[in-house]
């Protein structure tokens, strides 16, 4: 959310694995004059399929609630993203945040309607939920299943008369614990909302950020149309400053296309209640690069991509460097792709244990108990490396040595002093 | 609406008097060239202000929520509306539609809770408050007098054991009747929503679309900074597509200015759960065309203006030679400002009302019952002249007089029927 960015610039000197910002090194690419060929490429692209509208000017006017680059986000997204949409499926957001604040008061229509998440998740999905008046559930820590956890929680519910309508997840390289999901657990997953009815928001944020290993098919691929809206942002892609999203919804709900159609109008009607429509100049901006790139991201995001594999690369080297010697008591994943690492530490990270490694160590991290829904999360940290260089990696790194061992160091003290008395 | 600029879609060859979408004549000035310039403008500006940060990179990041060219828009606030803002007072929305949406359930969070509206009202209004949840209560047709429609209003709902908190108010040309409040009436507002504080959210999207009479001061400006939120946007002075408005609260709410900041990180907050923050790239854009024209608009929109003008009159004119004949019969308002002209008529002009002049007469007109809680504007018509060419409106108001009189005469008829039986 916004305080992760606004946190960095409390701490202009301090090394920040807070922000899971993209990074700023590539974005020279886009500077005014790209960003006008961009726009200038879109303008003509609609004047070819309209020859008949003056286009310059309506592209500043009011337009289409559902967006004017559908058509070149479908190819985009079957290209690179395994994601077949259509277009009267699709309405393109003022960035993903959007995407949420228009599903989930949709899908949740009544009070004792829930959305589930897991534990921790993404600040921005309940927040959005929180604005929307929509409560969410966690699933239980306790279970590592998904699928099974959903079907626990979905139980749990009913006996309470409530209902789960929305299960939120981020498969691919999950903010904030990098995690993905295996095809397997999927296709679990799938079914078990499927049964339940549960549509599943398919937050793919970072699903193009893979660095290495086997790829695994979204959950809208595995789905066969019936139960996943996939999310998707060209604030990683392209970059944030865009305010782009786009929504796709199944083929059908549970296989009644026409509940599908009736959910699209719901959702462009609370979008026109929001914000009307999405900035045509910057869908402009988008569309006009998707045509340059022939309607894929991949080579364009490239450069982005090895940098950020270098970046986790870097961090995972030290992270093994740093804390070798207390490997017995520090642990971390090892994500294959996305923006995050997961840290789990031998003691409590807290408020006062930011303000501790800010201001004694030069570094900013996040717990993760700050996406966490109760205390299971405490003794856990989020590290960003999408936006930090490689030297300053390795140097905060090791900062963050310095600040665990001697957290260490002053636990022990205390159980030993315990000890004593 | 989105509905209002949609409709015109449906019947391309018919003259549209429905759109209050604004002229498309001036775009030219915002080719791709000039949008570049001002983004460049506002790029060199910024790096000027921080010349420590690679500007032009952070200008495509994650921004600010509350918005980047708060300080710029302070400028031309005072200049060309005589509301005095400050930045610690300001929000950049996503279009003014954004702000109804931030505003509305946050001023309004009890069930209880209600906001008044004029009746018939903008749509925007009505559809923001329904997304947030919030219940709008019209204020009596039957009172001329605003303030005293208003004191009825809130001394019924205390009897009812719920509470008026909003107000939303269009004082200079409304949208959708072209009213223009005098100072003694705006005074009267004020007094009663202060005393029974109640909160004005006054929408100035036509303030600076005046073309002859008194200027009146704007409810923010008589407030003295107590009651009265200020929205406006640049959808009508720049372009829609810019998606940029803003919103600025008074110094203190009702005299406490802790609940005015308290109020504003509230509002913060919902913005940074719907949309995080509104592209830097179109701020970027407004930005650097505020810094070209010296921190006001006058000279910008002089054209437009002098063009909405002669539309006017072009239209009052040509209703009052089409309606000479029948002129006991039908009753219009003489705007002097704004998109808006609204015409009485001797009948109920329905929806069948619109298909057969869309279909018999070539032309596309808004029932004022679209804007209404009830049937009292049954017999109104809104007309906007902001979207149609002079000689467009010459032609669609001789067009209207046909179906007018047409329906007239149907009228008539049936009533001689009837008094034959």
């Amino acid at each position: 959310m916004n305080f992760l960015n606004e946190v960095a610039d409390e701490f202009p000197s301090a090394i920040s694995f807070a922000a899971g910002r993209p990074t700023d090194q590539f974005f020279d690419r886009l500077n005014g004059g790209a960003l006008l060929d961009a726009f200038a490429r879109y303008e003509r692209h609609a004047r070819v399929a309209h020859p008949q509208s003056k286009e310059r000017s309506s592209l500043l006017q009011y337009g289409r609630t559902a967006g004017i680059i559908g058509h070149l986000v479908v190819q985009q997204l079957a290209t690179d993203e395994d994601v077949h949409a259509t277009s009267d499926r699709l309405i393109m957001t003022s960035g993903c945040q959007e995407a949420l604040a228009l599903c989930l008061p949709t899908l949740c229509p009544d009070r004792r309607d829930v959305a589930l998440a897991c534990n921790p998740t993404y600040i921005g999905f309940t927040c959005a939920a929180q604005a929307g008046g929509v409560d969410v559930v966690p699933l239980s820590t306790k279970i590592a299943d998904i699928a099974e956890a959903i079907d626990r929680s979905v139980s749990q519910l009913r006996r309470d008369g409530r209902r789960a309508r929305v299960l939120y997840l981020i498969p691919n390289f999950d903010n904030p614990t990098g995690r993905m999901l295996d095809e397997g657990h999927r296709k679990d997953i799938l079914d078990i909302c499927r049964r339940s009815r549960i549509v599943v928001l398919e937050d793919n944020a970072y699903g193009m950020f893979q660095y290495d290993g086997e790829t695994i098919r979204s959950m809208s691929a595995l789905d066969q149309g019936e139960c996943v809206i996939h999310l998707s942002t060209f604030s990683k892609t392209v970059a944030p400053a865009v305010r782009v999203g786009t929504l796709v919804l199944p083929e059908s709900l549970f296989g009644d296309c026409e509940a599908r159609k009736s959910l699209w109008h719901q959702l462009v009607q609370r979008k026109s209640y929001l914000t009307l429509n999405t900035s045509q100049i910057t869908q402009a901006i988008v569309g006009g690069l998707l045509l340059q790139e022939n309607g894929s991201l991949k080579e364009w995001i490239r450069p982005a991509v090895d940098w950020y594999r270098h970046n986790r690369d870097v961090m995972l080297r030290q992270l093994e460097q740093v804390f070798a010697p207390i490997c017995d008591q520090i642990g971390w994943n090892r994500p294959s792709g996305g923006f995050f690492v997961a840290l789990d530490v031998p003691f409590r990270f807290d408020a006062d244990a930011v303000t501790d490694c800010a201001t004694k160590y030069g570094i900013i991290v996040m717990p993760m108990s700050f996406f966490a829904f109760d205390e299971s999360q405490d003794q856990r940290i989020r590290l960003a490396f999408s936006w930090v260089d490689p030297e300053r990696i390795r140097i905060g790194i090791e900062a963050l040595g310095h600040f665990v061992a001697s957290r260490i160091k002053s636990v022990q003290e205390v159980q030993t002093t315990c000890n004593i008395f």
